[in-house]
């Protein structure tokens, strides 16, 4: 891929350019079904129609281009992300996997480049589920998972998704036409700034994902006994918050030995006052890991730790699952294309697994899913100072067009084919 | 003492009594300067009267009643404790002080017996301080130590404190009056709820005060990294809440190793949720001995192990003082005759500190000070729950009975004279 350095530019230049269509001044958030995500469609179609994408937006809200193979009969591969953002969010995640893909259709297309599958370049509507509380509804609709109850869901004004869906002009009992499932599908690839910090601190642009971790979640409660600081003698005290600190301590520790990732982020104590011992403490746990049964064995050690603290500390605990998701593991195919890509580049081809969720998730319900991610500055996302470079950029293109190519030797998921 | 079980119910019921004045419906609720506080008062002086006491409320709205003794120019021996509560609270914390003193006075009366000082019960106003903020209003007038500012301490309604004075009928330019500093003063003795578990531990009814703890207080600022709860590994974070939990964990073991008492009851995580590795977590800690060098020591200790956690955690620490009072000793001639006061029971002479603060701590700044505790369930206090027994109740009295025939044998606070 020649000219990347003016690519990777326009591609940046893009995501700012997308910045402008937030419901706030302050900061970025752009929610589904919104104004500014209708603006957002509006523009990213132009984009694909100007690389040579036909362009329509589906049932859901989701926007799309086609970059057709000369077979007809072709499977499609879908390339793509989401364009919704958090609030006060950053204007990379998601965007970045919408919009550098149409770059590299369009060097494609200026290089009469053309492919033994269809390209379908997807920009989700809806990753982050922050207007109806239900995330991934973009991809749901495209999975053919969307749940018809959903329309009576409702955002802060009051506004249901069913309405919302009017006000776009679309009807949400055409959703199921956004299916994709019935397709003759190769598969599907994400591109996603990495939202933490393992490439950076291992100097390196991109890494393959080997798997997006399946989090479970829970809401532990600890009851001790509430009492006044002073009066009390430490020996005779059920201290919830003496207790719940020595299950986080547990909790990290384990987490080390047995090679997960799991966290204590959300912790709340009562009566909360600087004169009282704490009679009860809540708290979150989210525990995720590449594999289900290593988190799950790390997650029964775990359980069993906090047991015999609880037991040891006088108080009683109470386990709440609040979520449970599988791993779900990126193609074989896909993975080994990407270390030949990535290496055709000098660069060393590290794998890695996504702690956090993705469009890719779902779409693996109907297809084979593959996935890159690039550094992104300091691993901040969602958040403002979210950040990426051009140079990393111009890699993420070359490394995307070779994967393209190279599929274009073998087009089928198969792993012995690789 | 004869008769002891009737004076106990006595004491018993007018507690119970005293609880139809609050200004809550749903609970127990009595503030300073209140018209349930007027009323109380006023109960309470005819009480005194019926005891053969001459009474009067003082220029801060203390309740006052005297028991005379036959030489005019003997010095005084204060008891009393306070008779607001908090919002929510129990009917004996500081009430059972005030109440039990005047039914012991009523049987010296009906039984002639007579002191070589004079007695003088007294009802404190605020003791808990949750109307204007600010606690021991009552005692602060008593011991002079009154502050001309506090007259601009507005409550939750937005009445100051010299309004609220108005109300009570009282000038708040005369509050100096109310000063018993210059006065000759024996003592001041305080009977008390324990507010704590070791009486009842210990199945005794009564336990010697020993001193009353000073407490220092701290706001602790733990400073780390907040980040994705999935895609930062272990190893990488710089997670505040985990280094939190260590340094409770520390906390507490340093102050079992040093015997004093260490609560960490506030604490607020950032930005506390579920998906979030904690970026930030503030906590309060409160630490209280019975004697201050113990208790500077075990802070040093605790402050030495929270700045290495702080280190190895990879998170900065900042410590506020937000509190710091000094450890108050009883007088060795109370501690004393209240040991053979309680053997004269048959009762074993435990000495305990108090971890709570009393009206006893600021009336020490005028005169020697004794305490007597009284075994409450649960050690439950500040809370409906609060309960006694009409059996301690008697135990308590004469004990109290004791002290003061014991007292009149040699009525002076020097050590050499028990």
């Amino acid at each position: 891929m020649s000219d990347v350095q003016a690519f990777a530019q326009e591609v940046y230049d893009r995501c700012q350019q997308l910045a402008q269509f937030s419901q706030s001044k302050r900061h970025m958030d752009r929610r589904y079904l919104t104004t500014e995500h209708f603006e957002t469609n509006l523009q990213v179609s132009r984009w694909m129609e100007q690389a040579g994408m036909f362009s329509w937006q589906d049932e859901a809200g989701n926007i799309w281009g086609r970059y057709q193979s000369d077979i007809t009969e072709a499977p499609t591969l879908i390339i793509g992300s989401h364009l919704d953002t958090v609030p006060n969010g950053g204007i990379y995640d998601g965007i970045f996997g919408v919009v550098a893909p149409i770059s590299v259709i369009q060097y494609c297309n200026e290089n009469q480049i053309r492919f033994p599958f269809h390209i379908d370049i997807v920009g989700f509507g809806d990753e982050e589920g922050t207007r109806f509380g239900t995330t991934l509804l973009g991809s749901r609709a495209v999975t053919g998972r969307w749940q018809d109850h959903w329309q009576n869901l409702t955002d802060e004004a009051g506004i249901s998704l069913a309405e919302a869906m009017e006000q776009f002009k679309l009807n949400i009992d055409m959703v199921a036409n956004a299916s994709r499932a019935e397709h003759d599908l190769l598969g599907f690839f994400e591109i996603h700034i990495e939202q933490g910090p393992v490439l950076e601190a291992e100097s390196l642009p991109v890494g393959i994902v080997s798997s997006i971790a399946g989090a479970k979640r829970f809401n532990i409660k600890v009851t001790g006994k509430a009492g006044h600081s002073g009066t009390v003698p430490m020996a005779m005290r059920q201290d919830a918050m003496v207790a719940c600190a020595k299950m986080v301590v547990a909790i990290e520790q384990l987490a080390k030995e047995h090679d997960v990732v799991a966290t204590v982020g959300r912790l709340t104590v009562q009566p909360n006052a600087v004169n009282v011992i704490p009679g009860d403490v809540d708290f979150s746990l989210d525990i995720r890991s590449e594999s289900d049964e290593k988190r799950d064995f790390a997650l029964a050690q775990i359980q069993h730790s906090l047991f015999e603290i609880s037991q040891s500390s006088g108080v009683s605990i109470e386990w709440h699952q609040t979520h449970a998701a599988q791993a779900t593991a990126c193609a074989p195919k896909f993975q080994s294309l990407l270390q030949e890509s990535i290496m055709k580049e000098d660069i060393e081809p590290l794998t890695l697994f996504s702690g956090a969720g993705h469009d890719a998730m779902e779409v693996a319900n109907i297809c084979p899913i593959g996935m890159l991610f690039m550094r992104c500055s300091g691993g901040i996302s969602h958040h403002p100072d979210e950040s990426i470079s051009v140079e990393d950029t111009a890699v993420t293109l070359k490394v995307l067009y070779n994967l393209l190519t190279l599929l274009a030797l073998s087009p089928t998921m198969s792993a012995d084919d690789t």
